[in-house]
């Protein structure tokens, strides 16, 4: 029996199945849904085990859970290990949802949901090639770690595959949580940007004051924060943190071109986001702007009186969640420290000025000749009719240069979302031909790299 | 009888009636409390009637109401009309209050909630002085115009005073919303700051975006917005809107000199306050920069994810309340226009700006010599010992301008509050001493008035 044939028999109860794992809201970031992460790794636990996996165990970690499960069908075969994260973003601002964050509603042949491409769907997507391959033949041996803290920063990832790397030994590791440049032109994810994350916090007078009576002689610490803010970049758009591209790897012209050769539209973009120019470092076009150069962002901010009206305020506080992107070269944690130095060395002395680092993750890059990146490229081949183009791509998912320096093994960003997903915002979607397609293209993969490993 | 003596017969019922009033929320910026401050309104009324005052109403607006009594006893008598608001700021941040901020509680001999000192104490003064006066004797002919939206600019009293010129009629007019130096010396305020207060927004993308795949080729609304925050002060710490300072009349030497008269302590300034250093326009005193100079401030700031934990969001928007203080010479309608035209235009194209007003009011002084401001000064002679020095304060009372222009009459400050109340704060209080010795000071007020206009 044909894959395609299996997935079209089989569609329906696939597409119910994900929305019943995209009702349970497992935002991990937001302790308050601490009870539905934990719901979401047992859903995940009963499919493996419905589905036929072996050794399925859901592993305490310090923070949420990781949901481990396999199926060794022989030594001799290579071995891929599947990542993949069941906790999503948090879904605010809830109002501008046009159906429930939390209950998936199918408009124009997308599934509308938080988590829907990122990453519940991508995830459920290798449970059932999984489940498809248990009747159409398994190629090779099967590992799987779905975690429940890659939006916060994969916390506790590290330990578990430090104290599991026996159990994870793998050949490669195959991960779909990135996205296709289009329906017509698939990609595979062939760099990836690393992250810092921190949050400030300015401090003026040691209670909110009447702007009235002070204004104008007291530091007013939103003020000051805008200005520490701005600061933050030049006239160039380059970030002014000393250190900060000390050690970025600068990439080759012909890589630049390379890039560049993708067909990218800046009108559609624009149009797409609804803006009259995009803005960025000079010297780089948008696909460089966030494929290979690093980016520093203000995620959140907050100070004030932000209620209804008007308040005459002058605040004692003001806050923000500021985050940088990393290329390879650069390490999270140093970035992380010449960002705290500098930023408490440019606050003025009639604030006091406290940092604290979130999470962050290193920049990755893979080699397009590996078996893995070729047998990816042949599986989207087979499925869509055209070999996919490697591309960088802007987002960070850390445990991917973790994986290398623990397990030593390469990860394969094989990934079927789409821009307009718009993960992490309002609306988030997933393509119902790309779940579907996904999981065909999932099955080829494991085809191909058997074949590749003979 | 003595003032002194029937107001200490009186003690306990005076403060129990002023819990009372506190107890009842009226916060006029937030809709969800339009009940209480229709309530409030009724609150005064029925106390004016208690107190035998006459032609009681309370006068409806667009907005809250403004209540209105009075009591003429001969036409032959100079006629004094009193102001005072009976509604209170916003109390948030609720968190950190010690006590609820509408149930009182007496702490040292202060009383400790929202608008214990601004205003509805300090309009509650006159209310009993009128009623002592009953006792005791009333020197003048007294009109009370009590209003409940000065928190949020006085929108609709305008209207109000136009439409009741004649009801209004008085010789001067008598305001407690400011506060004195010291308890070891009291001042007047000879001199308020005028506000212009706006909104601004900022859009970029249509959308929240994933600042990974966005980062650093799309302008991010909160650093946009901080940028342009920042460049609103130079490093003199001016204000940078063309034009803002064109009308400003300066204050002259003497002037400043007699400011910096007061026992002014910058030491015991910082030390209340938990700041190292204080902060403001080169050139000034902490006294003229807060008492002479405009100034520009932050009022709240808000944009992308300011909840727990950590998201990787690119915003679609960002906002912030920013509100400017102004001096003599500065009209509120043309600098808002100034701003909002600067703001506009120091707008780069990749993101859209949008300036709401929200409202505004005159700056004022008042003339040291008139017959109200000795008047002023000699009951603060009798009841505290030693007369009121002039002051310039910060705030802004647009009415008084209002007043000036509308009735062409003078309006004396003589409030009673001190800088510990912390108003617009949490644990906003007043001290009993104050609430008393006021009410003292307002019968002297207007024996000395009368004395003058004989």
């Amino acid at each position: 029996m044909e894959a395609k044939s299996f997935i079209e028999a089989n569609k329906d109860r696939f597409l119910n199945e994900l929305f019943d794992l995209l009702r349970i809201p497992s935002v991990s970031a937001d302790p308050k849904f601490a009870g539905d992460v934990q719901k979401t790794a047992e859903f995940i636990k009963d499919r493996f085990a419905e589905a036929g996996a072996e050794n399925i165990e859901i592993v305490p970690t310090n923070g949420h859970p990781v949901v481990y499960a396999d199926k060794i069908i022989d030594e001799s075969l290579p071995t891929v290990l599947v990542y993949g994260h069941y906790d999503v973003q948090p879904a605010d601002p809830y109002e501008l949802w046009e159906t429930e964050p939390f209950e998936p509603a199918v408009r124009n042949n997308r599934i509308y949901a938080r988590g829907a491409s990122d990453d519940k769907g991508q995830a459920y997507m290798h449970l059932k090639a999984f489940e498809a391959m248990q009747t159409l033949g398994q190629p090779v041996n099967l590992k799987f770690m779905i975690e429940g803290e890659e939006e916060i920063g994969s916390k506790h990832l590290g330990e578990f595959v430090k104290a599991n790397k026996e159990r994870l030994k793998a050949d490669v590791i195959l991960i779909s949580d990135t996205g296709l440049f289009s329906m017509d032109c698939p990609s595979i994810c062939s760099g990836l940007r690393g992250l810092s994350y921190l949050e400030v916090e300015v401090t003026g007078p040691n209670r909110d004051l009447h702007s009235g009576q002070y204004g104008g002689a007291v530091a007013n610490p939103i003020n000051v924060l805008a200005e520490m803010i701005a600061s933050l970049k030049d006239e160039k758009g380059s970030i002014t943190v000393p250190g900060f591209y000390d050690n970025v790897i600068e990439v080759s012209k012909e890589e630049r071109e390379q890039l560049n050769k993708a067909p990218f539209s800046l009108e559609e973009y624009q149009k797409d986001l609804g803006i009259d120019a995009v803005s960025g470092e000079d010297g780089y076009t948008t696909i460089e702007r966030t494929g290979i150069r690093p980016s520093l962002d203000v995620n959140g901010i907050w100070g004030g009186y932000i209620g209804e009206g008007a308040k005459t305020v002058l605040p004692s506080q003001a806050f923000a969640k500021i985050s940088m992107r990393l290329v390879p070269g650069q390490k999270s944690e140093e970035i992380t420290q010449l960002f705290k130095k500098h930023f408490e060395s440019i606050a003025p002395d009639c604030v006091k000025v406290k940092v604290t680092p979130h999470h962050g993750g290193e920049a990755s890059v893979t080699n397009i000749d590996s078996a893995g990146f070729r047998a990816a490229s042949n599986a989207f081949e087979k499925v869509w009719g055209k070999p996919a183009i490697p591309m960088r791509e802007g987002g960070s998912i850390p445990i991917v240069a973790l994986f290398k320096e623990e397990l030593g093994l390469n990860s394969i960003l094989m990934g079927f979302g789409l821009d307009e997903d718009t993960i992490h915002s309002p609306n988030e979607s997933y393509g119902i031909d790309n779940y579907l397609m996904g999981i065909e293209t999932i099955i080829e993969f494991h085809k191909e790299f058997a074949e590749m490993n003979k």
